[in-house]
């Protein structure tokens, strides 16, 4: 018969078993991290109606699309979470309490141009705290210490959190008549990590046809750093010339007083004034997150405050404020850079139970008191030799070797096997199954990322 | 500006909060039970390349799926995960150990006619085990203790998993020289739960022409009924007539020598010999599950031994045994029937955290030591009236409202209030967290399922 390649399209992540295993320890970490502050899980569709996933329509998005006919219906995959958070809370309004906090961790489509850590398919995790009309600061002071709890679980402690204000940077840019100008400003003022702030310069002037001495005002707002305590001070300066950029000050100010209450140290956390997160949807507090060691990544952790989530399906008011993560992108550059860790069991089972007599009544009934005492357990069928036996313990990584001979069931034991150290214990099946418990815990009780 | 209808399509399962959180335990239940059996997630692709996922072909599934362009690509999205894993392991062959042992919990998407209960996008719940070139009796005579594990850890107790063997019924049919009409037969000997043997015989004798003598002599056979034991020692009679026949029945009384030392009792298991699960596909051992008390249902859980997983992708011999649940519509005929737990903690959090200061200093600090002590805390920072903090807080079934007024300030301590029982207590913020936990555990520790 002629046979099919088994391919898989290209900028579709399928991952061999022992990395799922990590892809997986990640989403846990998520899931935990989002639930204990009280985001509750959500699954939408992945296909929607084309007209209602396009609501807002036009831009990039519209090119990128999956979209088809199936019957006289028009479909479209979803392209992020956001969209079906609206449609969600737009339509089943009446059930939903208010603020409502949901997580999601799901697929998104992009038929961007393939390449090489590009995605089409790829999850995205997020978080959103949905308003019904009004929306409290505390909220938005919330976000830090989700950013810093999930990321901390992972294993990472080299990470800053980095905060600005949209009402801030609209109120500089009102303060200095540059209102008019203020979205191609912030375009250009985003290429400061990429090309220094003498080149932004001279683009203001050139391009954007500003004088010097405004450009350098720009350049020297931007360039405002230091403590919380300092950046604050710095900005206190401009209080009482425009009603946006005070409101904006204060909710900074908001945001950063209880960061300690948190439990977010200052030394994760830092005002950063360049941070401006795209145009036209945040509309107050905006965050990125930066990987310290691996800046080259760019932001793994975005988000904002915005006014109105679902004013495409409904007239109510619906300010919130979300981040996400994009987490297949993230877990491809963590795993490029040896990033993500050995030590936790990657295999599918703790136990391998190696069965050596003809009856097996012993090897099923060892295997099921390991199962019942939480072990993941494996037993093996095939009728092959010890040392094929042997071989495929060692190729799947399994951590225990659980060896069921005429001995063994004689004595009513197993031998465990530690395939690290090699070392060999007889032990009755309970105390086998929370001795092997025992050590794969530790082992997973470690983080999945590791840091240089 | 003109709304759009957030609409969500038809034939598509989307939740509310609460229901979600059953459907994210009934998961964490199937995650947990298929990982203790030493099966690994494996997560493919939802598009495929239309070529490679209908390189069977045909039939009623051609017709059913979601099918489209993109570019000059001619995708189109899974149907089920077996094609995919057939895919999978044909690609990652070389990566892979045998027996290879994977579960996958994933949407899979059928364009069928929209009606109540039937989903166009639904969950499937799948294991396998793929052997290289052969694969040992004993993964078919464990399939049935991960079933039990799986439906008991779900909380139902009343369920019979059915089993039979291709090659027996195979065997027969050629015993009685019925084997061009075999296919025939069992089509219509699958209607005997239906129609009953009366009607049955009548269109075995009618419709496909059968002799009255020998339409009897299938619905005896098929009668045959009893315990284990008791069935196996009918079928003995037929031994030495077919060789298939005879190496059906060894691998039957293999699966169900070792069910005790697995864990399953006979109550939840029975031989049945009307069961043929399709026509093409399966080959030896195959499986059906039934709650006893909603035989209407049909079965929840299927599957068997196949001798080629992956014919059009490969030359490899990769024979496998699995089984499916398929999950959205399982939760949704168990919600229908009010057969979901009320018990478990379906709010978004387990503790509400209520300030009632000014400074928030100290409420965020409880909330932290909540979190920190593992309690899914919100932290209600809207500026309402006490009465409508209590009222988000009924409405969101939070186990838990924890005030922080001025008093509970200065003493260092939390009010708890349990909101079932009203009961109210003064706890440091670690002590409230174990008193949390403690009383959520308790509930969570219950059955999913509950059966009346």
């Amino acid at each position: 018969m002629a046979k099919v390649a088994p391919r898989t399209l290209s900028g579709f992540m399928e991952l061999p078993p022992a990395q799922q295993m990590k892809m997986e320890r990640m989403m846990e970490v998520l899931r935990r991290s989002y639930s204990l502050y009280g985001f509750t899980p959500l699954d939408t569709p992945i296909i929607e109606a084309a007209q209602v996933l396009l609501a807002k329509g036009g831009g990039e998005t519209e090119k990128q699309i999956y979209r088809f006919q199936k019957g006289d219906s028009d479909l479209a995959l979803r392209f992020d979470l956001t969209v079906p958070l609206a449609k969600y809370v737009a339509g089943h309004y009446a059930e939903l309490s208010f603020p409502f906090r949901r997580y999601q961790i799901g697929k998104v489509y992009r038929g961007e141009r393939a390449q090489r850590g590009r995605f089409r398919e790829f999850y995205q995790a997020d978080i959103d705290v949905i308003g019904d009309g009004k929306l409290d600061i505390l909220n938005e002071a919330e976000i830090p210490a989700v950013i810093y709890d999930t990321f901390t679980g992972l294993g990472l402690r080299r990470f800053k959190i980095r905060v600005n204000n949209r009402k801030i940077l609209n109120g500089f840019y009102a303060i200095n008549g540059m209102s008019e100008k203020a979205g191609e400003i912030m375009r250009t003022v985003d290429k400061l990590d990429k090309i220094g702030p003498e080149k932004v310069k001279q683009l203001l002037i050139e391009e954007l046809n500003m004088i010097p001495y405004k450009a350098e005002n720009v350049l020297d707002f931007m360039a405002i750093c230091g403590s919380n305590a300092e950046v604050i001070a710095r900005l206190e300066n401009f209080r009482g010339m425009d009603a946006g950029f005070d409101e904006g000050l204060d909710e900074l100010i908001a945001v950063t007083k209880y960061l300690a209450d948190f439990g977010v140290p200052e030394d994760n956390f830092a005002i950063d004034l360049t941070i401006a997160r795209g145009l036209d949807y945040y509309t107050g507090t905006v965050y990125e997150t930066v990987i310290t060691d691996h800046p080259e990544i760019g932001s793994v952790c975005s988000g904002g405050r915005y006014d109105n989530l679902a004013e495409y399906y409904t007239d109510k008011q619906l300010p919130g404020v979300g981040i996400s993560i994009g987490l297949t992108r993230l877990f491809y550059v963590l795993q490029e850079q040896g990033l993500l860790s050995d030590e936790i069991v990657t295999a599918p089972c703790d136990a391998l139970v190696l069965p050596m007599t003809s009856d097996l009544s012993f090897a099923v009934a060892a295997a099921t008191a390991l199962r019942q005492g939480g072990v993941r357990t494996q037993l093996y069928g095939e009728q092959k030799k010890f040392k094929a036996k042997m071989n495929y313990a060692d190729k799947i990584g399994v951590p225990f070797a659980v060896l069921v001979g005429e001995d063994e069931m004689a004595e009513g034991v197993v031998s465990v096997k530690d395939m690290r150290s090699g070392e060999q214990v007889k032990l009755s099946p309970e105390a086998a199954a929370a001795h092997i418990r025992a050590a794969v815990n530790k082992r997973n009780d470690t983080a999945i990322i590791v840091e240089k």
